[in-house]
């Protein structure tokens, strides 16, 4: 055996570097929920910090511990209270030491013999997930890496459903005679999906209303039009939440819809479709136990590291006519033999043991630590809200549905465009000095400031210090 | 603060727990190494393991170690010398503890900011690939979640190109009349991603010679019928190499064939790609440096855990190409600018932090580790191969070219029905009891056993026993 394989795989190794590291990451821990480290996003110039880990990688040797503190020093710090920037969850003890024990075990998905205990965890959390749709027996679930792929798998399936052919077999014949009707405020994850599938522009942008909803008037405007003009309507896909916005499209009644036009309904709920779990929130998605799929990100609101996505159908065997329609027929009478062969559902073939995390994060904490996290960050989104009402120099875009508010600093002597350019300098200002991370996006033309409360820990004490520090670096970059 | 919330996201908590996980892992590795678990898969009915976990789940309190420990205790031992499956990597020390870390940053991809370090690591690792591969400056790669992930993603690119008109905008118009030509013996992410992008049966598969490489004769009379029939093919796809049987097709005359006929030469390098780490090996990839694009899974012969799959291009712009055709002619003065954007040029929009393991291991090791553990690997193929010529009673199917071995049992006296039976009886008869987890494939027809050689602790010692152990199930299954 050679020697520098038994150094690498050795198990004395993984407990010295291990231990290490847990100490080295429960400081970091530590250092970010206090505020110690100063920089929520220690921002670098892509090419700079490309040359300094360049140099790192042909320079002199390192010890495992240095290349992490490298690695730590020079990321966003999601667990730093002011890090509110994008919809990236910030993962538990429990689900980052799960995800090491994914990779240990690195267990492939395709087939049942090669991750069986994961195999079972998927159907278990995939069910769990159908159960709080609302869903009924006949459901079921995968889980993929990640939303975009969750959104092409979910429409996959709609593209063979609505055809009147086996385009699985026969191929596209008449790409935009398939029209997928979706809001312009959707994520575009939705129209490249489309255009993967050949589709191309017959993914149909629906116009938003004010309140960046899709707009039902125009939705049944854009339907009629399309199909009177011969083409077919596979799916209405609607938004829970949006991602610039967080807004939740009027889901019951695009349900009503769908149902009469007998079109399936795709949700693409991978941010906001966690308030399922909530009582107090989950009015936001009424009547999304009607939708033939939905696509819900446990990376985002679900507190799990990426990448793990629940795609849930409403009728289980819907889920097989994704990838295979002809040996979807002949498994027919067997589907439900078939639940533990992931492979036939998925575009993945060897896919990563996902479920772990999602199966400790239940079986220890439940359902509770979930919905008290989702309606604490939904809650602070209102505080935030309140705060910045009070102040005469920012305006609010639109009344926040979820954890992402949308707001600026609008001095009131200014334009639109002098308006925009304001508020896009400060935040590369802000970027640029690091204390906080906060995103932008244009709404209708007017860049917005954006912010989306993802830290646990961020509370009234950040929110003042990011006020009074967009006041400071709107002074900074005055001329 | 909700005390639940504080509780678990206690760095406390992880410090705790973490400390307890090491040293589980650690004794886990060495009673593998060490073959102390009697068993390389702990062999469960799917429903009664799902039993099983359900009760866990509404069950009594368990604490984080426990439920590890019953992970652990009924899943595939990758780490288990008499692991002989699939072809899953056994990761290494390093790289198990660098996914808990991307884990933990949980750095979304899709922009340079959400990803800073990430970001430049997977150029870095990237670009060795491509230098690697042989390409030259121009090229440029990326980092996806899987193979089959990464085959759409090079097959996009490729379905964009060939096209005069422009696909990803007005969609696909005769979805056959786009053509893939690949071996027979392709992996089936092909043919599916094929009948994703709406081709249909616009997949053709060639027929493979005696030794299951792609018939030239077959591609070029294919080739011929297709496009004198008026169809256009969009891409020949190699293997390098095969899942069932481990070949590596004829990668040099097919791309000579490719520049002939200016079509895009796709290699599907996903198991076999690493031998271009290997002098003594990388001949079987002569002229991969011709292919328009390469795919190569580090999360198969490169030590590292899943999901992790280089995408690499000849010509980096192509790339850009795959989802965005019209912005691409926008940027396309400003390409060299956008290399930090990688959402612009992937499915995937949060994308995992995958570069962290591989530029980790790439610094401590260098290419030594991946290149000896590749050479070692083939090597025991031969040995095996080697034994089972030895053995009056058993036959190989070919001369294996890589670390996949397909041999059976023959005691000469059966037809081939029978032969298929008795090798079928005794893999599933091995698979049950557990001690070697070996899996079969159907090679025109007949039913051969195949080992993968993936851990580097197995030796001849395992191998004898695993012949011994075949001769005795035969025993017991015969009536």
């Amino acid at each position: 055996m050679n020697s520098i394989i038994k150094e690498a795989f050795s198990p004395d190794l993984f407990r010295e570097e291990g231990h290490k590291l847990i100490d080295q990451i429960a400081d970091y821990l530590n250092n970010c929920y206090d505020r110690k480290i100063e920089q929520a996003i220690p921002w670098k110039d892509p090419n700079e910090l490309l040359a300094m880990w360049k140099n790192i990688m042909t320079g002199d040797k390192m010890s495992f511990t240095e290349i992490i503190k490298g690695t730590l020093d020079n990321s966003v710090h999601l667990h730093h209270p002011r890090y509110i920037g994008h919809q990236v969850a910030v993962p538990t003890p429990h689900n980052i030491l799960s995800e090491m024990v994914s990779a240990l075990l690195n267990a492939g998905m395709v087939i049942y013999e090669t991750g069986q205990t994961s195999t079972a965890m998927e159907k278990i959390v995939t069910d769990w997930l159908c159960r709080k749709i609302g869903y009924g027996s006949e459901s079921g679930g995968i889980l993929t890496s990640g939303g975009s792929l969750g959104n092409l798998t979910a429409l996959l399936a709609a593209r063979q459903k609505a055809a009147d052919y086996d385009v699985w077999e026969e191929g596209i014949k008449n790409g935009d005679d398939f029209i997928i009707l979706v809001s312009e405020e959707a994520h575009y994850s939705i129209s490249r999906a489309g255009k993967i599938l050949g589709l191309g522009n017959g993914v149909i942008k629906i116009p938003s209303d004010e309140n960046f909803k899709m707009d039902l008037n125009e939705l049944n405007r854009l339907y009629n039009e399309v199909t009177c003009g011969g083409k077919k309507v596979i799916a209405v896909v609607a938004s829970a939440c949006t991602t610039s916005t967080g807004t939740y499209d009027n889901i019951n009644d695009i349900a009503d819809f769908c149902r009469d036009k007998k079109t399936w309904l795709h949700i693409d709920a991978a941010h906001g479709g966690g308030v399922i779990l909530s009582e107090k929130y989950k009015h936001l998605v009424l009547g999304i136990e009607k939708a033939d799929s939905v696509v819900i990100d446990f990376h985002k609101m679900l507190l799990s590291p990426g990448l793990a996505t629940g795609v849930s159908f409403k009728n289980n065997n819907d889920s097989y006519a994704s990838f295979a329609q002809k040996a979807a027929y002949l498994w027919n009478k067997d589907l439900e033999q078939e639940w533990f062969n992931i492979g036939k559902r998925t575009i993945e073939c060897t896919k990563k043991m996902m479920s772990l995390k999602l199966f400790v994060q239940l079986k220890i904490y439940g359902e509770d630590l979930l919905r008290e996290y989702i309606e604490s960050r939904y809650a602070a989104a209102i505080i935030f809200t309140q705060m910045i009402r009070k102040e005469k120099d920012f305006e609010i875009l639109t009344e926040p549905q979820s954890n992402i508010v949308c707001f600026r600093l609008n001095p009131g002597n200014m334009n639109g465009e002098e308006l925009n350019s304001l508020n896009s300098g400060i935040r590369r200002s802000l970027l640029e000095e690091g204390r906080f991370y906060i995103v932008q996006t244009a709404a209708k033309g007017r860049i917005f400031l954006r912010i989306t409360i993802m830290n646990p820990f961020t509370d009234e004490n950040d929110f003042n210090e990011l006020i009074n520090e967009i006041r400071r670096h709107n002074k900074n970059i005055d001329p």
